[in-house]
Protein backbone atom coordinates (compact mmCIF):
# COMPACT_ATOMS: atom_id res chain seq x y z
CA UNK A 1 0.00 0.00 0.00
CA UNK A 2 1.23 3.48 -0.60
CA UNK A 3 1.79 6.52 1.09
CA UNK A 4 -0.02 9.10 -0.35
CA UNK A 5 1.80 12.43 -0.84
CA UNK A 6 1.19 15.72 0.09
CA UNK A 7 2.53 19.02 -0.79
CA UNK A 8 3.99 18.94 2.88
CA UNK A 9 5.28 15.59 2.87
CA UNK A 10 6.93 16.09 -1.08
CA UNK A 11 10.66 15.66 -0.51
CA UNK A 12 12.16 18.44 -2.89
CA UNK A 13 15.77 17.60 -2.24
CA UNK A 14 17.26 14.33 -3.79
CA UNK A 15 13.89 13.30 -4.13
CA UNK A 16 15.86 9.44 -4.87
CA UNK A 17 15.88 9.38 -1.78
CA UNK A 18 12.36 9.28 -0.52
CA UNK A 19 10.14 6.00 0.06
CA UNK A 20 6.27 5.79 -0.93
CA UNK A 21 5.37 2.20 0.72
CA UNK A 22 3.63 1.79 4.19
CA UNK A 23 5.89 -1.01 4.49
CA UNK A 24 9.36 0.92 4.77
CA UNK A 25 7.16 3.56 7.01
CA UNK A 26 6.35 0.60 8.87
CA UNK A 27 9.89 -1.09 9.25
CA UNK A 28 11.43 2.18 10.21
CA UNK A 29 8.90 2.51 13.09
CA UNK A 30 9.10 -1.23 14.37
CA UNK A 31 13.10 -0.91 14.18
CA UNK A 32 13.14 2.20 16.54
CA UNK A 33 13.82 2.61 20.65
CA UNK A 34 12.75 6.17 20.55
CA UNK A 35 11.28 9.16 18.47
CA UNK A 36 11.77 12.18 18.34
CA UNK A 37 8.48 14.57 19.24
CA UNK A 38 7.96 18.27 17.93
CA UNK A 39 5.24 20.26 19.07
CA UNK A 40 4.61 23.75 19.21
CA UNK A 41 4.53 25.89 22.92
CA UNK A 42 3.78 29.53 22.34
CA UNK A 43 4.99 29.70 18.67
CA UNK A 44 8.29 27.64 19.50
CA UNK A 45 8.80 24.52 18.59
CA UNK A 46 9.98 21.87 21.23
CA UNK A 47 11.90 18.52 20.50
CA UNK A 48 11.45 16.14 22.71
CA UNK A 49 12.83 12.49 23.27
CA UNK A 50 9.95 9.84 23.81
CA UNK A 51 9.15 6.24 23.74
CA UNK A 52 6.09 5.40 21.26
CA UNK A 53 4.51 2.03 20.30
CA UNK A 54 2.60 1.21 16.48
CA UNK A 55 -0.87 -0.46 16.01
CA UNK A 56 -1.66 -0.77 12.53
CA UNK A 57 -1.77 2.41 11.22
CA UNK A 58 -1.81 4.26 14.82
CA UNK A 59 1.61 5.55 17.00
CA UNK A 60 0.82 6.26 20.49
CA UNK A 61 2.78 7.74 22.76
CA UNK A 62 2.77 8.23 26.66
CA UNK A 63 3.39 10.31 29.26
CA UNK A 64 2.89 10.86 33.13
CA UNK A 65 -0.53 12.64 33.11
CA UNK A 66 1.37 15.11 34.86
CA UNK A 67 3.03 16.30 31.98
CA UNK A 68 3.03 20.13 30.76
CA UNK A 69 3.84 18.55 26.71
CA UNK A 70 1.05 15.79 26.90
CA UNK A 71 -1.43 18.28 27.87
CA UNK A 72 -0.53 20.27 25.86
CA UNK A 73 -0.52 18.51 22.41
CA UNK A 74 -3.94 17.02 22.61
CA UNK A 75 -5.71 18.06 18.98
CA UNK A 76 -2.72 19.92 18.60
CA UNK A 77 -0.13 19.54 15.17
CA UNK A 78 2.84 16.96 15.99
CA UNK A 79 5.36 15.72 14.25
CA UNK A 80 7.26 12.15 14.96
CA UNK A 81 10.50 11.81 14.21
CA UNK A 82 12.58 8.49 13.78
CA UNK A 83 15.75 8.33 12.48
CA UNK A 84 18.47 5.02 12.25
CA UNK A 85 22.10 6.32 11.43
CA UNK A 86 23.38 3.15 9.59
CA UNK A 87 27.01 4.59 8.20
CA UNK A 88 28.86 7.60 8.23
CA UNK A 89 29.89 8.23 4.52
CA UNK A 90 33.78 9.11 3.59
CA UNK A 91 33.62 10.60 0.16
CA UNK A 92 36.92 12.20 -1.19
CA UNK A 93 35.86 15.66 -0.61
CA UNK A 94 34.38 16.85 2.43
CA UNK A 95 31.80 17.97 0.30
CA UNK A 96 30.45 14.89 -0.37
CA UNK A 97 30.36 13.28 3.07
CA UNK A 98 26.95 12.30 4.26
CA UNK A 99 25.26 9.60 5.97
CA UNK A 100 23.51 5.96 5.53
CA UNK A 101 20.00 6.73 7.39
CA UNK A 102 16.67 5.76 7.14
CA UNK A 103 14.01 8.04 8.48
CA UNK A 104 10.41 8.37 8.98
CA UNK A 105 8.96 12.25 9.63
CA UNK A 106 5.30 11.63 10.93
CA UNK A 107 2.73 14.69 10.32
CA UNK A 108 -0.43 14.44 12.12
CA UNK A 109 -2.49 15.60 15.17
CA UNK A 110 -2.14 14.32 18.56
CA UNK A 111 -5.37 13.11 20.44
CA UNK A 112 -5.90 11.83 23.92
CA UNK A 113 -6.85 7.97 24.03
CA UNK A 114 -9.40 7.77 26.81
CA UNK A 115 -11.04 4.24 26.32
CA UNK A 116 -9.50 1.93 28.14
CA UNK A 117 -9.03 -1.07 25.81
CA UNK A 118 -7.65 1.29 23.71
CA UNK A 119 -5.56 2.68 26.27
CA UNK A 120 -4.35 -0.82 27.61
CA UNK A 121 -3.17 -2.25 23.83
CA UNK A 122 -1.73 1.22 23.30
CA UNK A 123 0.74 0.91 26.62
CA UNK A 124 1.35 -2.81 25.55
CA UNK A 125 2.53 -1.81 22.25
CA UNK A 126 4.74 1.15 23.88
CA UNK A 127 6.11 -1.58 26.61
CA UNK A 128 6.77 -4.85 23.43
CA UNK A 129 8.15 -1.61 21.41
CA UNK A 130 11.25 -0.70 23.94
CA UNK A 131 11.01 -3.81 26.21
CA UNK A 132 9.33 -6.79 24.20
CA UNK A 133 8.40 -9.92 26.77
CA UNK A 134 8.46 -7.40 29.94
CA UNK A 135 4.49 -6.81 29.70
CA UNK A 136 4.36 -10.58 30.17
CA UNK A 137 6.45 -10.96 32.41
CA UNK A 138 6.97 -8.17 34.95
CA UNK A 139 3.49 -6.43 36.63
CA UNK A 140 1.16 -5.30 34.37
CA UNK A 141 -0.39 -1.35 34.92
CA UNK A 142 -2.58 -1.00 38.20
CA UNK A 143 -5.21 1.03 37.82
CA UNK A 144 -3.84 3.75 39.62
CA UNK A 145 -0.90 3.98 37.03
CA UNK A 146 -3.58 3.35 34.55
CA UNK A 147 -5.02 7.07 35.75
CA UNK A 148 -1.12 8.21 36.24
CA UNK A 149 -0.47 7.72 32.77
CA UNK A 150 -2.05 9.84 29.70
CA UNK A 151 -1.81 7.79 26.08
CA UNK A 152 -1.56 9.67 23.09
CA UNK A 153 -2.59 8.57 19.58
CA UNK A 154 -1.16 10.15 16.18
CA UNK A 155 -2.43 8.28 12.98
CA UNK A 156 0.05 7.39 10.47
CA UNK A 157 -2.13 9.52 7.98
CA UNK A 158 0.78 11.84 6.41
CA UNK A 159 4.52 10.88 6.44
CA UNK A 160 7.78 11.63 4.45
CA UNK A 161 10.22 8.31 4.46
CA UNK A 162 13.91 9.02 3.30
CA UNK A 163 16.56 6.44 2.81
CA UNK A 164 19.83 6.95 1.51
CA UNK A 165 22.24 3.43 1.34
CA UNK A 166 25.44 2.75 -0.61
CA UNK A 167 28.61 4.57 -0.90
CA UNK A 168 29.93 7.91 -1.61
CA UNK A 169 28.96 10.13 -4.48
CA UNK A 170 32.24 11.52 -5.17
CA UNK A 171 32.63 14.52 -7.82
CA UNK A 172 34.38 12.70 -10.75
CA UNK A 173 37.03 14.97 -10.58
CA UNK A 174 38.16 13.71 -7.32
CA UNK A 175 38.00 9.95 -8.36
CA UNK A 176 41.61 9.87 -9.07
CA UNK A 177 42.70 12.01 -6.16
CA UNK A 178 44.20 8.24 -4.28
CA UNK A 179 41.75 9.02 -1.63
CA UNK A 180 40.41 6.47 0.26
CA UNK A 181 36.31 6.34 -0.04
CA UNK A 182 33.59 3.75 0.74
CA UNK A 183 31.38 3.42 4.36
CA UNK A 184 31.68 3.39 7.76
CA UNK A 185 28.89 1.37 9.47
CA UNK A 186 26.93 2.55 12.46
CA UNK A 187 25.08 0.30 14.71
CA UNK A 188 22.62 0.34 17.76
CA UNK A 189 23.65 -2.58 20.56
CA UNK A 190 22.86 -3.90 23.59
CA UNK A 191 25.70 -5.22 26.01
CA UNK A 192 24.98 -7.41 28.99
CA UNK A 193 22.15 -7.07 31.39
CA UNK A 194 23.00 -5.98 34.64
CA UNK A 195 20.81 -6.81 37.48
CA UNK A 196 20.04 -3.89 39.99
CA UNK A 197 21.49 -4.72 43.31
CA UNK A 198 18.51 -5.59 45.15
CA UNK A 199 17.64 -8.61 43.13
CA UNK A 200 18.52 -11.99 44.72
CA UNK A 201 20.98 -13.92 42.92
CA UNK A 202 19.12 -17.21 42.60
CA UNK A 203 16.87 -14.63 40.24
CA UNK A 204 17.44 -15.78 36.74
CA UNK A 205 17.83 -13.32 33.75
CA UNK A 206 14.52 -14.03 31.93
CA UNK A 207 14.98 -15.53 28.72
CA UNK A 208 13.51 -12.68 26.77
CA UNK A 209 16.23 -10.69 28.01
CA UNK A 210 19.19 -13.32 27.08
CA UNK A 211 17.64 -13.49 23.54
CA UNK A 212 18.40 -9.70 23.13
CA UNK A 213 21.40 -9.31 24.73
CA UNK A 214 22.86 -12.14 22.87
CA UNK A 215 21.57 -11.95 19.48
CA UNK B 1 29.67 27.48 34.54
CA UNK B 2 25.88 27.35 35.19
CA UNK B 3 23.16 27.28 32.02
CA UNK B 4 20.66 29.93 33.17
CA UNK B 5 16.69 28.26 33.84
CA UNK B 6 14.30 30.32 32.35
CA UNK B 7 10.54 29.47 32.63
CA UNK B 8 11.00 27.02 28.91
CA UNK B 9 14.16 24.74 30.16
CA UNK B 10 12.30 25.05 33.60
CA UNK B 11 12.00 20.92 34.36
CA UNK B 12 8.61 20.22 36.13
CA UNK B 13 8.51 16.67 35.88
CA UNK B 14 11.75 14.67 37.68
CA UNK B 15 13.50 17.79 38.20
CA UNK B 16 16.19 15.49 40.03
CA UNK B 17 17.14 14.49 36.35
CA UNK B 18 18.12 18.07 35.59
CA UNK B 19 21.77 19.39 34.93
CA UNK B 20 22.72 22.87 34.75
CA UNK B 21 26.60 22.87 34.45
CA UNK B 22 27.32 24.10 30.69
CA UNK B 23 29.61 21.44 31.04
CA UNK B 24 27.42 18.90 30.79
CA UNK B 25 25.55 20.82 27.69
CA UNK B 26 28.78 20.47 25.73
CA UNK B 27 29.67 17.04 26.44
CA UNK B 28 26.28 16.04 25.43
CA UNK B 29 26.25 18.17 21.91
CA UNK B 30 30.34 16.79 21.34
CA UNK B 31 29.08 13.30 21.95
CA UNK B 32 26.63 13.27 18.92
CA UNK B 33 26.42 12.25 15.59
CA UNK B 34 23.23 14.09 15.00
CA UNK B 35 20.95 15.94 16.12
CA UNK B 36 17.05 16.60 15.47
CA UNK B 37 16.09 20.15 14.75
CA UNK B 38 12.43 21.09 15.14
CA UNK B 39 11.10 24.31 13.33
CA UNK B 40 7.72 25.98 12.96
CA UNK B 41 5.79 25.86 8.90
CA UNK B 42 2.60 27.17 8.68
CA UNK B 43 1.83 26.78 12.59
CA UNK B 44 2.98 23.02 12.26
CA UNK B 45 5.79 21.29 14.23
CA UNK B 46 8.78 19.46 11.79
CA UNK B 47 11.62 17.54 12.89
CA UNK B 48 13.98 16.65 11.04
CA UNK B 49 17.38 14.08 11.92
CA UNK B 50 20.72 16.49 10.62
CA UNK B 51 24.26 17.02 11.06
CA UNK B 52 25.77 19.59 13.44
CA UNK B 53 29.09 21.22 14.89
CA UNK B 54 29.45 23.11 18.28
CA UNK B 55 32.16 26.06 18.60
CA UNK B 56 32.29 27.27 22.12
CA UNK B 57 28.72 28.28 23.06
CA UNK B 58 27.54 28.00 18.97
CA UNK B 59 26.09 25.42 17.40
CA UNK B 60 26.26 25.14 13.47
CA UNK B 61 23.97 23.50 11.23
CA UNK B 62 24.03 23.34 7.04
CA UNK B 63 22.24 22.18 4.55
CA UNK B 64 22.16 22.85 0.91
CA UNK B 65 21.37 26.06 -0.53
CA UNK B 66 19.03 25.08 -2.14
CA UNK B 67 16.95 23.47 0.82
CA UNK B 68 13.54 24.64 2.00
CA UNK B 69 14.07 24.24 5.81
CA UNK B 70 17.56 26.31 6.16
CA UNK B 71 15.65 29.20 4.45
CA UNK B 72 12.88 29.21 6.46
CA UNK B 73 14.43 28.97 9.68
CA UNK B 74 17.10 31.65 9.26
CA UNK B 75 15.79 34.16 12.30
CA UNK B 76 13.01 31.92 13.37
CA UNK B 77 12.76 29.83 16.50
CA UNK B 78 14.18 26.51 16.41
CA UNK B 79 14.96 23.29 19.42
CA UNK B 80 17.84 21.40 18.60
CA UNK B 81 17.52 18.48 20.25
CA UNK B 82 20.30 15.46 20.95
CA UNK B 83 19.71 12.33 22.54
CA UNK B 84 21.80 9.73 23.73
CA UNK B 85 20.10 6.16 24.88
CA UNK B 86 22.06 4.36 27.39
CA UNK B 87 20.30 1.85 28.12
CA UNK B 88 16.57 -0.06 28.71
CA UNK B 89 15.39 -0.31 32.14
CA UNK B 90 13.80 -3.27 33.38
CA UNK B 91 11.69 -2.85 36.18
CA UNK B 92 9.89 -5.40 38.39
CA UNK B 93 6.53 -3.50 37.23
CA UNK B 94 6.03 -2.27 33.37
CA UNK B 95 4.88 1.00 35.06
CA UNK B 96 8.18 1.96 36.19
CA UNK B 97 10.48 0.16 33.45
CA UNK B 98 12.47 2.91 31.63
CA UNK B 99 15.58 4.45 29.97
CA UNK B 100 18.41 5.69 31.07
CA UNK B 101 19.64 8.36 28.64
CA UNK B 102 21.27 12.06 28.49
CA UNK B 103 19.62 14.77 26.18
CA UNK B 104 19.93 18.18 25.43
CA UNK B 105 17.14 20.57 23.97
CA UNK B 106 18.28 23.34 22.59
CA UNK B 107 15.99 26.80 22.22
CA UNK B 108 17.15 29.51 20.02
CA UNK B 109 16.72 31.31 16.86
CA UNK B 110 18.58 30.06 13.83
CA UNK B 111 20.80 33.03 12.10
CA UNK B 112 22.30 32.53 8.23
CA UNK B 113 26.29 32.55 8.93
CA UNK B 114 27.54 34.91 5.97
CA UNK B 115 31.30 35.67 7.09
CA UNK B 116 33.37 33.41 5.00
CA UNK B 117 35.69 32.50 7.97
CA UNK B 118 33.00 32.06 10.32
CA UNK B 119 31.33 29.63 7.57
CA UNK B 120 34.62 28.29 7.13
CA UNK B 121 35.00 27.31 10.51
CA UNK B 122 31.54 26.26 10.88
CA UNK B 123 31.60 23.59 8.43
CA UNK B 124 35.20 22.36 9.69
CA UNK B 125 33.13 21.99 12.71
CA UNK B 126 30.26 20.20 11.21
CA UNK B 127 32.82 17.97 9.53
CA UNK B 128 34.94 17.25 12.95
CA UNK B 129 32.11 16.01 14.95
CA UNK B 130 30.85 13.50 11.98
CA UNK B 131 33.93 12.20 10.47
CA UNK B 132 36.58 13.63 12.50
CA UNK B 133 39.38 13.40 10.54
CA UNK B 134 38.27 13.98 6.93
CA UNK B 135 38.68 17.85 6.89
CA UNK B 136 42.17 17.43 6.74
CA UNK B 137 42.53 14.19 4.42
CA UNK B 138 39.78 14.74 2.04
CA UNK B 139 39.26 17.59 -0.30
CA UNK B 140 38.29 20.83 1.09
CA UNK B 141 35.08 22.88 -0.18
CA UNK B 142 35.23 24.82 -3.26
CA UNK B 143 34.45 28.28 -4.19
CA UNK B 144 31.47 26.73 -5.96
CA UNK B 145 30.63 24.26 -3.09
CA UNK B 146 30.73 26.92 -0.49
CA UNK B 147 28.21 28.95 -2.17
CA UNK B 148 25.81 26.26 -2.56
CA UNK B 149 25.82 25.57 1.24
CA UNK B 150 24.08 27.48 3.75
CA UNK B 151 25.27 27.74 7.75
CA UNK B 152 22.95 28.15 10.26
CA UNK B 153 24.06 29.17 14.09
CA UNK B 154 22.08 28.59 17.16
CA UNK B 155 23.40 30.02 20.07
CA UNK B 156 23.80 28.18 22.97
CA UNK B 157 22.13 30.38 25.51
CA UNK B 158 19.02 28.15 26.31
CA UNK B 159 18.90 24.52 26.96
CA UNK B 160 17.25 21.93 29.04
CA UNK B 161 20.10 18.87 30.08
CA UNK B 162 18.35 16.09 31.28
CA UNK B 163 20.55 12.61 32.20
CA UNK B 164 19.16 9.59 33.74
CA UNK B 165 21.79 6.76 35.27
CA UNK B 166 21.39 3.54 37.10
CA UNK B 167 19.01 0.80 38.40
CA UNK B 168 15.08 1.01 37.94
CA UNK B 169 13.28 2.75 40.91
CA UNK B 170 10.70 -0.24 41.71
CA UNK B 171 7.70 0.68 44.02
CA UNK B 172 8.65 -1.41 47.17
CA UNK B 173 5.38 -3.59 46.98
CA UNK B 174 7.33 -5.18 43.95
CA UNK B 175 10.44 -5.71 45.86
CA UNK B 176 9.71 -9.39 46.50
CA UNK B 177 7.86 -10.31 43.19
CA UNK B 178 10.87 -12.52 42.52
CA UNK B 179 11.06 -10.85 38.99
CA UNK B 180 14.62 -9.75 37.75
CA UNK B 181 15.09 -6.47 37.31
CA UNK B 182 18.29 -4.35 36.06
CA UNK B 183 19.42 -2.83 33.08
CA UNK B 184 20.16 -3.59 29.40
CA UNK B 185 23.13 -1.36 28.10
CA UNK B 186 22.60 0.24 24.98
CA UNK B 187 25.42 1.70 22.94
CA UNK B 188 26.21 3.21 19.45
CA UNK B 189 28.91 1.17 17.86
CA UNK B 190 30.90 1.90 14.21
CA UNK B 191 31.76 -1.64 12.65
CA UNK B 192 34.52 -2.09 9.79
CA UNK B 193 35.04 0.24 7.22
CA UNK B 194 33.84 -0.10 3.63
CA UNK B 195 35.69 1.03 0.90
CA UNK B 196 34.03 2.13 -2.22
CA UNK B 197 34.24 0.00 -5.64
CA UNK B 198 36.33 2.12 -7.11
CA UNK B 199 38.47 2.09 -4.64
CA UNK B 200 42.03 1.14 -5.47
CA UNK B 201 43.16 -1.76 -3.27
CA UNK B 202 46.34 -0.24 -2.58
CA UNK B 203 45.21 2.72 -0.96
CA UNK B 204 45.18 2.19 2.59
CA UNK B 205 41.99 2.66 5.07
CA UNK B 206 43.52 6.19 6.65
CA UNK B 207 44.47 6.19 10.35
CA UNK B 208 41.50 8.30 11.72
CA UNK B 209 39.09 5.95 9.97
CA UNK B 210 41.02 2.92 11.84
CA UNK B 211 41.33 4.14 14.91
CA UNK B 212 37.44 4.99 15.24
CA UNK B 213 36.45 1.72 14.17
CA UNK B 214 39.24 -0.33 16.47
CA UNK B 215 38.37 1.82 19.27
Amino acid sequence: MQLSETPRTRITRLPERGRSERSDLHAILDAGLICHLGLVRDGTPVVIPTGYGRIGDTVYLHASSGSGWARAIDGAPVCLTVTHLDAIVYARSVFDHSMNYRSAVVLGRARRVDDAEQKWSALRAISDQLAPGSWDYARQPSKRELAATTVLAVELAEASVKVRTGPPSDDPADLDSGRWAGVLPVRTVVGIPEPAADVDTDVAVPLHLLHRALR
